[in-house]
């Protein structure tokens, strides 16, 4: 394999073959490839693409850059590709593991617009993500259940690559954003993979067409490395609930496991309860082979009776964490601010990207890798599309422990957010479509 | 400008603006942007290609990246993309500068199959191509032709790129090609500026649509920056003359002058003399404002009546070299070996590149930047296209200073460079089409 040669061929649109793109990212992860090949042939992908075939093959190459877990238990994760507002995996994966199916979920920190699982649960005082692979192989296989961040073991290959794409225009290329989700997913060593492709406002994904490409991209990805796949593409114009945050979006997820105490209006979540069941059933079918309808009752029964409930706090007590101390926290005194209605009509939208920008600006999120996350700081919507208002009505609060000089010009921002109109106005479902 | 921005939006295929492009440039050398952004930019650039604009931008930010000279007295240059057995430039530039017009030409140093003027030119002894830009200047003005490599004041931006583009696979560019040779010729302040784009197996460029559009491109970011330019795409399928080398090119360019004591058949070299003549006439012809034809007489003229001579003379004393120790290194005993031909029949083909290889193999060339070159080695052909041989006629010489352990091997692989037909074989003429 000469580095150049490779380059040249993808440069001309040729597909390489599976050893050239081995050695490729072989001698990428050992220093031998330097930073300006690889970002040469990052751009070489973007703009010729990749078959499947090499796909899966750069996804493979990267996957074995590191260390590869396995299991001989069932297991299933769900990968979702961010949105705003999204703790959907706080719900699902407990109650996937009341299922009896383990969830081994290895998951980065957020960053950007979109906030990660693991900075969420360790907002959960005493809760620790970061767990070395042998402890979090035990929680998973003991609790049935474990969240941890993907350590320096894991896919090295992709962590060198990824830093590398952001700073040179390479990320927006699906064989890429593919090879990078999957080659960490496949090294966690679940064998059903369920792929949750957010599409809109609030997700890199901005149309229908490139989210399913995305889909049928990781669906095939993680079949050709021999798993159990489907996805799910789903809406993400507006946030998922009505939390956007940290803190506050743990205590809807635990309102939606059934979790007392916690001031949610579950009544009013049924699409995001609805969405988070239906991925969970599709784990439960595809892992247990059963039909989904099934999977779908058994779902829904975990979650009501309280075993998915039990699951998520057993995890919690095997990172460490403290739910007693958690509900507490939440009681600390913050600098809050509540935007009000201008005018009386129906919500038909509340802009998920922009919502997402002002909890980004009160602390909820890292503009870059590193920042300190306010665990307390975000944005508390008191409406959801489709809702009635008046003028005066809340709409939202802004919520942040160190109080940020613009609040007032946040807040504005974040009325920017709303759309009221006079007409009638029926929220759509959150599936927009399926590969499976 | 924000160098992840520019990158994306070439990804994309947009054209970039013009401050872009001269900030990236500005900023790549002085070393802000690093080399793996400009490798995922030059990439981008190879896929996505760029606009005449934009090409014309590329090259003024390289061309100001170091100092540019100018001149007040009438100045040409011609530029070979480079060629095999390509020694015209050591005929035109002595005609031209016979005829009034100053040829200030900065050069680079051969690497690969096709050499250097500078390498040419250093074979007589004490010829020193390194001349400070100011002697550089001096020689051209008082003279009238001066060949000195490019000094590094030269567009330190082209220097760095074209280091990073030969090991990212983004050399076949023609954007980048462009902006790479002309950002060079444009810093040497020429006027005038001719271009000969070499087409074929012997060539950078294999097809005459390849070469044509280099042609345009050349010519068109020429007249962009203000300068009179044309160009000629001519047949590279085989060498051109008798000699490919170094010291064997420029007794060949001494002999086709009119100088005597060289044993070189100049009338069997019309066509080589007659492609001179051409590119001559071009450039006098646009920067005198005078009629080709007139222009064409008048170089014809200065070539027979021996002022080209002269000026060549001139030249190489301004330099510091000395051509009667120049005729007497040539006979400097070396290892000969003579092939011949194994059919009868008429010469149909000499493939340009098979005999530059040998070429290279023999120590004509560099295989690797900084290699030293072996003034005496090369081939010699004892045939042209079209000529009929005998059995065991002699076909070529391969000659070297320091007998190379595989001068047999390399024997038999220049003979598969001669294609002997039993019909009949005319060349075909040099000139392919014309810009200009």
């Amino acid at each position: 394999m000469i580095a150049k040669v490779v380059l040249e061929r993808k440069r001309e649109g040729h597909a390489l073959g599976s050893a050239e793109i081995r050695e490729f990212v072989e001698g990428f992860t050992r220093g031998d490839i330097p930073d300006y090949q690889m970002s040469a042939f990052a751009m070489a992908v973007c703009c010729r693409g990749m078959t499947t075939r090499e796909t899966a093959d750069l996804t493979d190459a990267m996957m074995r850059s590191g260390e590869c877990l396995s299991w001989t238990a069932p297991t299933a994760d769900k990968h979702s590709t961010g949105g705003v507002g999204d703790k959907l995996s706080l719900v699902i994966q407990p109650v996937v593991a009341a299922c009896g199916v383990v969830v081994p979920s290895l998951v980065g920190r957020g960053l950007g617009l979109t906030g990660g699982t693991a900075d969420k649960m360790e907002t959960i005082p005493g809760y620790n993500c970061s767990q070395p692979l042998a402890r979090f192989q035990e929680i998973a296989a003991s609790v049935g259940v474990s969240v941890a961040v993907q350590t320096d073991e894991i896919c090295p290959a992709d962590k060198k690559l990824y830093a590398l794409r952001d700073v040179t225009g390479t990320v927006a290329s699906i064989p890429l954003i593919t090879a990078s989700i999957l080659s960490k997913k496949l090294a966690e060593g679940a064998h059903t993979l369920v792929f949750d492709v957010k599409c809109g406002r609030g997700a890199f994904m901005k149309t229908p067409e490139d989210a399913r490409a995305l889909a049928d991209s990781l669906v095939a990805g993680a079949r050709a490395a021999g798993r159990l796949s489907c996805a799910l593409v789903t809406d993400m114009n507006a946030p998922l609930g009505f939390a956007v945050g940290n803190a506050n979006e743990v205590a809807e997820a635990l309102a939606m496991l059934g979790a007392p105490g916690f001031d949610v209006d579950v009544a009013r979540l049924s699409d995001t309860v609805g969405l988070s069941l239906e991925l969970a059933a599709r784990m439960v079918s595809l892992e247990k082979g059963m039909p989904l309808g099934d999977a779908r009752a058994m779902c829904s029964e975990k979650l009501a009776d309280g075993s998915a409930l039990a699951k998520f706090k057993a995890m919690v007590s095997a990172h460490g964490g403290d739910l007693d101390r958690f509900a507490g926290m939440l009681q600390t005194p913050t600098f809050k601010f509540r935007i009000q209605a201008m005018r009386s009509g129906r919500v038909s939208g509340i802009d998920a990207e922009k919502v997402a920008r002002v909890a980004l600006a009160l602390g909820a999120g890292r503009a870059m890798a590193g920042d300190r996350i306010d665990p307390l700081a975000g944005v508390t919507l008191a409406v959801r599309v489709g809702d009635k208002v008046t003028v005066g009505a809340p709409l939202a609060t802004l919520e942040t422990t160190s109080e940020p000089e613009a609040l007032e010009r946040l807040a504005a921002d974040l009325l920017k957010a709303f759309a009221i109109s006079s007409g009638h106005c029926e929220p759509g479902g959150l599936v927009l479509s399926e590969v499976g």
